[in-house]
């Protein structure tokens, strides 16, 4: 797109790890661009201050009005909630989100008169820690990020889309919606949902965290890592994708089944079995 | 102790990640030490060489009669056929093993007239790659070694195994070989089925490779890095230490029906806090 226009402001609205991130980034690679800050924890407000995160903070309807491009780092179930009335205020702005879950965002905004104006994405990244305490520059780089339903969305908006995630290093796919959900349930979901359950199981039976500490070297600690994620934001995605996450619950739990049997059973040949399919996953995680 | 003799040949049995890291660490830093490998895989005996892992391979029995220390660094069903007799040849050398399984191994040696030079080890380190090619410096260092039952093994050797591991880098614990096996089961070997079947149930479902590869930024990749793990080590873990294994699985499953209950049922601050629960992990893992 030729015209293309830099904005000039851009208001982050929820001052977390992505928002703050975001925000650092910015901060640090386009000093000329205004960064407005929205966020109502006063906690988060000053640690954002403190590093620099953002020019001023503002009050939502002032920051949407003296931005260009609008990015809702938000919760999922607060985003919910905040969409619409962010596109209520949005007169010439871009609007963008950053939910992993996509399907209730773009219904409830697609009878809107500025549906237009929004764009649904998904940029995959994050770490265990929240808040902006854990913003981090490169946070993004060479990670995915996922536009859903663009045919929805003005083409001078998703080309806004395309020039600030790919600024923040990301590589851009486009699905539906519906298939967005489907994917990020098997793909990323379900991870931290066996990762939760690891952790329950494992705290459960030692007692001692002296234990768990000491043998946690093989190979527990990465597994495990995703349990240190943040109730507020995960709890809502759960929520919000919940027949997705149901199905692929249903599926592993089958398939830890089919683990427990073959070890149950003395069925080493099925157990070497299960074991080598699984190793296939080596040819597309690097 | 005072009276410690360093050896001046080390036979290492198996050339895996373990013993080629072994093998790899002492040439590196101990080159004085002859280093004896024994291995039956002419791929691995061709990569150990090429590594310069090995001052020589030999035969088991040449092996042994030519080293003052015999590390058995072989998969674990291999180690229990194997440890009996290396100790039967081992007229007066000190041996010890790497498996992550252990009580099967000291009642295999049990009633064994040299018990005394057996030092049933366990270095809790490791990698999801395995061969010689896998070796590499540095992997023990700073990981927990565990040491099981010894009482049963003469001082000298336990003194050797101390000189041994700690120059490795590691930290040594001591605690009974049947509550080793029910801690290895709860803090390493179940998350290597919890990332055999995520495995599993993602590429069943996920037909496409490239969704999966695109999609795995969101901590998929980290969650389901075990995975890639050798069957020829695992199957026979889960074998030995089935009771142990099926008890934790069991538990396993039973939390994440709780997860699986809370999201069915809309119960949302049953689903949080179970997360804010498994948050507390935080605690005992950086």
């Amino acid at each position: 797109m030729n015209d293309l226009k830099i904005p000039n402001s851009i208001a982050v609205i929820g001052m977390g790890l992505i928002g703050g991130s975001i925000a650092m980034e910015l901060h640090a690679y386009k000093p000329s661009i205004e960064i407005i800050g929205v966020e109502s924890n006063e906690i988060h407000i000053d640690k954002a201050q403190a590093l620099g995160l953002v020019s001023r903070i503002e009050k939502l309807e002032e920051a949407i009005n003296q931005s260009d491009l609008i990015i809702v780092c938000t919760p999922p179930d607060v985003t919910l909630e905040l969409l619409p009335k962010v596109l209520d205020n949005a007169s010439h702005q871009a609007v963008m989100d950053v939910c992993s879950v996509k399907k209730p965002l773009v219904q409830a905004v697609s009878g809107h008169p500025r549906r237009g104006r929004y764009l649904a994405a998904h940029p995959m990244a994050g770490t265990e820690y929240s808040g902006p305490g854990a913003a981090k520059i490169g946070l993004f780089n060479d990670k995915a990020c996922i536009f859903c339903d663009t045919e929805n969305t003005d083409e001078k908006v998703v080309a806004l889309g395309k020039w600030f995630f790919r600024y923040l290093g990301m590589h851009l796919t486009e699905m539906e919606a519906a298939d967005h959900d489907r994917h990020a349930a098997y793909v990323s979901h379900i991870s931290h949902i066996t990762s939760f359950t690891l952790a329950n199981t494992v705290l459960e039976k030692e007692k001692s965290d002296q234990h768990i500490f000491t043998l946690a070297s093989g190979g527990f600690d990465s597994t495990v890592r995703l349990a240190k994620s943040a109730a507020s934001m995960w709890s809502p995605v759960f929520q919000l994708n919940k027949d997705n996450i149901l199905d692929v619950l249903d599926n592993y739990a089958m398939h830890l089944k089919q683990f427990r049997d073959a070890i149950a059973g003395n069925n080493y040949e099925a157990l070497a079995a299960l074991i080598h399919k699984s190793n296939k996953i080596n040819k597309v995680i690097k």
